[in-house]
């Protein structure tokens, strides 16, 4: 059965709705938990029932969102340490960390080491589209300063992530930048064109607006640019919400009719919710580490959880190793 | 009077939109249009009332918007090149154009030039936000690949422009990374936050949901982050609102919960409207343009008039040009 190290403190409300998604998702799927934390606060937190069916692994240390990811490898105590070096040692398959972002995925490198082949592992962000699916936008911040060889792998390790969790045949890649036409794009874009032409779904260039228009299954970006994307798109989303209800509180007949609306924001809380997928997947390491937001609540552990056991199921790392070989023999070659 | 010579022809849907605009334009402000296009398919759509105070410079070409902008400058004969020229020769002080974007850019960079000390022109986004004033991104698409030092050009020049346009006393201007910590960003951005360091308003670094926030009065970034943010936020935009529609339709309750909400939507498109600033300045040329969008209506070309009529009296130019040489002459002894 899979083994799924948690990070039960690393979020921003402790390990309360940590422990609570732990148990919704031990309601709904069978794996092995095993809670990292402080064992006297997670304890209390635990029906009697689910005392035998969760391990703790007690520490102390938590790193801080206000530390350094940089000071992460010296922290060897600390939960997210401890959860990759769970996986390191065969202990778990899995990691889930709705703490410090940056430490997580240095830690996961570090500790866990890249997959065969690959070069620089990439956070995957599963994007709400138009049409009810998920469209997968890597790198959204593992990576500055990307080169064209490393957004290529991007590209790869997107492909088979969508081949395999979410079931697409042959899904279509497209490479972020300015214009579809192949002359657009910088530097780094266009030598990564150059790479990818002929590769099996390579679509070319895409831009902004098909992130959320479901005509791409992958988006290649460097993360730098994933990560603005990632977060101006947060901000119009919020922006747009606010402005919505300070609409809406100056005017009583706006307030019936949002309450006669009710079902329709709720629909489109749940299509937008990042809550739904859980976390973002870092791709391209040996074992699989999902990074979840620091204010997630039981509901984004629980599913976090599920795409975790998913990605140790579907083998998608291995079908990466062989994917990549391939590309880098092509490259070889064609050098 | 200002004079403003305004590309008849460009648009999507031909000389109407941005007749009728230009007379809108007209009854609110005092400024001489002058319209380049098709004299015989302008002329039935001028009211006689109107022909005494609008001319026309007739010319047969138009640049489309599936032609190369790099053929625009052989294009000596197109409504934007024409439109160039008589700013160029005195006969006109800024160029309005719903056509070609790259075109009207490389024109506009090619024709009349740029202001003395500027490296490069920037094209600015003026953004909504919650706090309902508009933030300036900038660049959004007139530059790929720009260096740490045309960077630090955009924020002075668009720190110009908040103060004169927007009549802001200290904007604050803050360069577009992926944290907001002094050590985040990538090679380029590291190097513009050194330069711009000390700088008066410089606030560092700014992430993606602060565009919208309006926590910041100028955005900074390279015009291929800059263009892809500006369409990933346009994405999210129509997707939520595609969305709100296709749950609505879904029930008769929630049908009638929009009638009864029209008015908050009403006001939120007027909030998020690009017509409402008309477009997007080209700011460090000498002269003035305004890049319209190409489905601009009549509102949106009336806004951009009015920018152009106001970027002339304001003398934003000018105060670009001290600017630029005092960072360049800060530049230099640092150097």
């Amino acid at each position: 059965m899979v083994k799924i190290a948690i990070d039960a403190m690393g979020g921003d409300f402790g390990p309360e709705p940590i422990v609570t998604g732990c148990i919704q998702a031990l309601k709904k799927k069978k794996f092995i938990p095993i809670l990292v934390g402080k064992k006297d606060e997670i304890l209390p937190l635990l029906p009697r029932r689910y005392r035998g069916k969760i391990s703790i692994v007690d520490t102390d240390d938590v790193i801080s969102m206000s530390d350094a990811a940089t000071d992460a490898v010296k922290r060897k105590d600390s939960t997210i340490y401890k959860a990759m070096d769970l996986v390191r040692d065969g202990e778990a398959d899995g990691v889930v960390s709705a703490g410090h972002s940056g430490a997580t995925m240095t830690l996961a490198t570090l500790r866990l080491g890249r997959l065969e082949g690959v070069s620089r592992p990439a956070l995957a962000a599963l994007m709400p589209t138009k049409n009810h699916r998920r469209s997968i936008l890597l790198d959204v911040g593992a990576n500055v300063d990307s080169k064209p060889e490393h957004l290529a792998q991007f590209a790869i390790m997107g492909g088979c992530y969508a081949e395999d969790m979410f079931d697409i045949d042959k899904p279509s890649i497209g490479l972020l930048a300015n214009g579809e036409e192949k002359s657009k794009g910088n530097e780094v874009t266009k030598a990564t064109y150059k790479i990818l032409e002929g590769y099996k779904g390579f679509a070319g260039n895409v831009e902004g607006g098909d992130i959320f228009n479901g005509s791409t299954d992958v988006i290649v970006c460097d993360g730098f640019v994933g990560n603005l994307v990632l977060k101006s798109s947060e901000g119009v989303a919020s922006t747009v919400s606010g402005l919505i209800k300070e609409y809406i509180r100056k005017s009583p007949v706006s307030i019936t009719g949002a309450l006669l609306m009710r079902k329709v924001f709720k629909l489109l809380k749940k299509q937008m919710d990042y809550e739904e997928v859980g976390g973002a997947p870092l791709i391209g390491i040996k074992g699989c580490a999902i990074v979840s937001h620091g204010k997630s609540g039981p509901k984004a552990i629980k599913n976090a959880i599920f795409q975790a056991i998913d990605y140790t199921e579907t083998g998608v790392n291995e079908h990466i190793i062989k994917r990549i070989a391939d590309l880098n023999e092509k490259q070889s070659t064609k050098g």
